[in-house]
């Protein structure tokens, strides 16, 4: 197969607009301010102190931005090879005049360093990484007691994420949270749903189009046999408190028409010592056959899967071959580079309806980051277009340039009802 | 690679006779009457359904079957990046002169399916098909109180398929059925024996070659403690009946040379709300250590193994690599994709000596669908052999094509004693 | 993707020196004396066996070696498409003057035969073949009570294997040969500690590298709650007390600053019958989260890890790019053929910062087999380093020979502390 198809096609696909149908972006503060707010992120942290610098050095309280940065550019070298760090690469590159074929290092720290903070200086910065990185929407992954007001949710989707109440719910701060948003003590099954649907009435109310969870490995949603569940609120990890929680969760969904975004498969804490964010791994022994009585329950709510580990694909796309209200959902976490991005997406797109994939999501804190992650996607998918649409199927290439397009942005806003 | 080496090998394999190891065909309706034998397939009603299509549209007894399968034809556009879609654009583009880049829509229904009813409707219809397939013969599914009369067994090779008395023993109708088959009330163990020993006796002499069962995931054979179990033979899928029945038609392939055909993986009925036959997905946690004693207790039985995940293909190769008695066999169901069928096939074929593996099988109700589904595979076959083997070990075209021929016929007639 | 440029690469790395990892080289005969010693390789008896040939038959005792060489080679030819039937014909051509192209078979075992004799039968043999293969030094497999002597341990590193420490400490052999080694009767929890520090000495004293140990499925190491399980140390199989042996060797790494390589995956004598060293297979259902505390209690001691089945790689993989003291560890035994090579090294250097990737190990137990081993290793790197790094990535082809350095020879050198 000829590189210059897959060329030709990654510079149409890179014209489509993208809707990012999950991110960690803080709508307040979405661009960064400087260098380190990139350099920062989890995955560098992670990698440096994996390559072993200390985590009280990256993490020491006492150094400034710049020399935050500055130590972790010194540290950079062992990941020279990773995704990740071509993600930083391709950020400098396209942002900060890094030349092309230029690693990151400290010789050239300083230049980028003051060349990112002048740009990120620009008072339209933010709209300048929104325009070149063509997003047209980005969805939020917002606390359940997020006011969500002051920022303009046409672009930036409120999304309902709820962890803490499936899983927190035995700590009294998240019932004392809850309590303060809604004006309803949770001291009961009924005041908990009432509390509950509350802010489902309040999210819905300001722009949510979906309501999201990260799921263990082990989690297997049932209906409970009777509300009794909530006397054991109180006890930690109690897992019929959670399974009530979650159940009680897709009812709402399905009354509020919001889909329910599923990250199925994250263990949390696994390494204690690791750096912030940097903690949570996974065991790939788990089976979508566990949420079986939940996809049965709710034919009305639509469920956007994302699977941790990458043999857990073959599941997901089965599973969305067969039950109308399954839906494959971007390539997540440590499935997100690109021999495992191209697998699964491969899997995907010959077996499960093309209105049923919603092809990739950043994840980002900072918007600066969804140029590359769309970019190291998007170079995937022409590859996988080329070979197996284009030569492989003899299509042409506008047809498979319009599936891009449903992937990136088409049938984010058919399933999650924009528009 | 070039693609000019892979079309060339395709050319030759595409001229090798195919000896089919399975399939659901009729032997008594084996080929098609119209398009909509095509369209009902299962592949395509759960695909429509999955896409949005109510069950009770797809299966409105109401509708003429002209209309059903122009119904389905108008739902088929979300499917046109599958494969299963790409199986129906090849037989109607070999066959009834679709026009190649041309989609089966509403616009060119009529037309497509009128030829295709005028072209079945020629009497020589069924051996159009089986001469333009290369189809040598083709294994077929028999209930185990099939009469196997009235059709060539030469041709359509009987296959004891043994799932009902294995899992449904329990059922008054399954015993009634046997009873009725055999002349004998299986009222006890050794009645029991007596009666599938008369069934394996009258497969036999109508030349069947396989005895064949499909599994769930969870099923662990193992050898009856005592005879016991069949004083429960009527209590609802107890595991040790299933266990007891299973092990006796071990023995009797062993007693009867027939080679026992193990399909692994399958949950049935996980969305009883599906269409048809799209009921059953899987839990791909399931391991060929489960079959250790089996395979360990029956040196004399082939086991030709089918697994329905992808992520099983590991062990399969590594217990046919090792154990004499256990063979690789065909791409099953939601592991029959390109994607899979190459990950798979590559495997295989780097660690299973050559003659341990069948290599496709089309599982297919209507003999049409060999064309396509054997194409798929032979694509994939070609490329796998073109890049691992001709560009890769330096090997001759012609000792490429000779793998080819061992996987599409020589094995099977050495595996199943065919001549 | 061209040809020319993995080529281009390959040539570069076939130039460099190789620190092999892990080997089962006996020091004291490390290279063959004649062909049967290559044939004799399970890989080939095994394979054999699964194609038809009685155990008995090849393991023959009244045998001549030249005998038992001839009945192989007259059953080769159902692997001629296996991986490993081409490491064979990479030594015949490099080392044994069979022409490229040819096959291994009753008409040329003679003259191959005898030339070997003739080669091996040179005084400086095992030299040419180490130099030849661009051997640096090369890691052993030693029993517990090895004395270490008679060899160049900068060459042929000792390793110590505990095994038998962990699985078979109720055996009174077991025991008998620690009292035989440290002249300590281990009869209690002390002394039992005090006899394995002696073997860590001795080990350490000896030039001794890395701790090993090879790991069923379903083994999850974890402190033990006293030191009660001495008590039971007769106890056949008694897990408690393999864990308890097993954190106490973890403890004397971390005391001696030895690696601890974990082999993890394996079920030993799944097949009894099978042939010598051909009868183990492995359960894929296994998760490195059962070594979660092991990685948390043990800052201080690298794990260099190996995984059986390729589903675990990309746990392997998140697992090395989380904790600072896991490190990838070559591609073991059923994972060791191209397919599964492939994809998981593309997975490695991707995600595992470029310092943590011991590439690859030989596993031999014969120095010839380090030529078409690391040879298959390398073409599969020289690909993924094209298609993804310099092609993918736009890296220069010094950049990309580099990384291979590092995997080959680098890493093993730092990991383990040679030089």
């Amino acid at each position: 197969m000829s590189e210059s198809l897959v060329t030709q096609l990654l510079e149409e696909i890179d014209k489509l607009p993208i809707v990012d149908a999950h991110s960690h972006i803080n709508p307040h503060s979405a661009a960064s301010t400087t260098l380190t707010d990139l350099l920062g992120y989890h995955y560098f942290t992670e990698l440096v102190h994996s390559a072993g610098v200390p985590r009280a050095t990256i993490e020491n309280e006492s150094l400034s931005a710049r020399e935050k940065c500055e130590l972790l550019v010194e540290h950079l070298a062992p990941l020279f090879n990773t995704v990740q760090y071509s993600w930083l690469l391709h950020i400098c590159q396209a942002f900060f005049d890094l030349p092309i074929g230029e690693d990151l290092t400290p010789a050239n720290f300083a230049t980028v360093y003051d060349t990112a903070k002048s740009r990120m200086g620009q008072p339209d910065w933010e709209q300048q990484v929104i325009r070149r990185s063509n997003l047209e929407s980005v969805f939020l992954t917002n606390d359940f007691d997020d006011p969500l007001t002051g920022f303009d949710t046409q672009f930036y989707v409120p999304c309902l994420r709820t962890d803490d109440l499936v899983f927190k719910l035995d700590q009294p701060r998240t019932r004392d949270r809850l309590a303060a948003a809604t004006g309803i003590e949770p001291t009961s099954h009924e005041s908990l749903r009432e509390a509950i649907g509350k802010l489902f009435e309040h999210f819905k109310s300001h722009g949510a189009r979906a309501c999201a969870i990260s799921l263990p490995p082990e989690f297997a949603p049932a209906p409970p046999a009777s509300s009794n569940w909530f006397d054991r609120v109180r006890e930690v990890g109690n897992p019929e408190v959670s399974a009530g929680v979650f159940w009680m969760l897709a009812e709402f969904c399905r009354d509020y028409r919001l889909p329910f975004d599923l990250m199925i498969g994250v263990n949390r804490q696994v390494y204690p010592a690791g750096v912030f964010q940097g903690q949570d791994l996974f065991d790939s022994r788990v089976s979508l056959i566990q949420y079986r009585e939940l996809f049965n329950a709710f034919p009305e709510v639509t469920f956007p899967v994302s699977v941790l580990a990458s043999v857990t694909n073959q599941e997901l796309v089965s599973y969305a071959w067969i039950f109308p209200n399954v839906v494959t959902n971007g390539h997540w976490w440590y499935s997100n580079t690109p021999t495992f991005i191209e697998r699964d997406l491969m899997a995907r797109l010959e077996a499960v309806p093309a209105t049923k994939q919603i092809g990739y999501y950043s994840d980002m804190y900072k918007l600066e980051f969804a140029m590359p992650k769309f970019g190291m996607y998007k170079r995937v998918l022409a590859r996988v277009l080329a070979e197996c649409f284009v030569v492989g199927r003899g299509w042409s290439e506008q047809r498979a340039v319009e599936l891009a397009a449903l992937l990136l942005k088409g049938n984010v806003e058919d399933i999650f009802a924009i528009k």
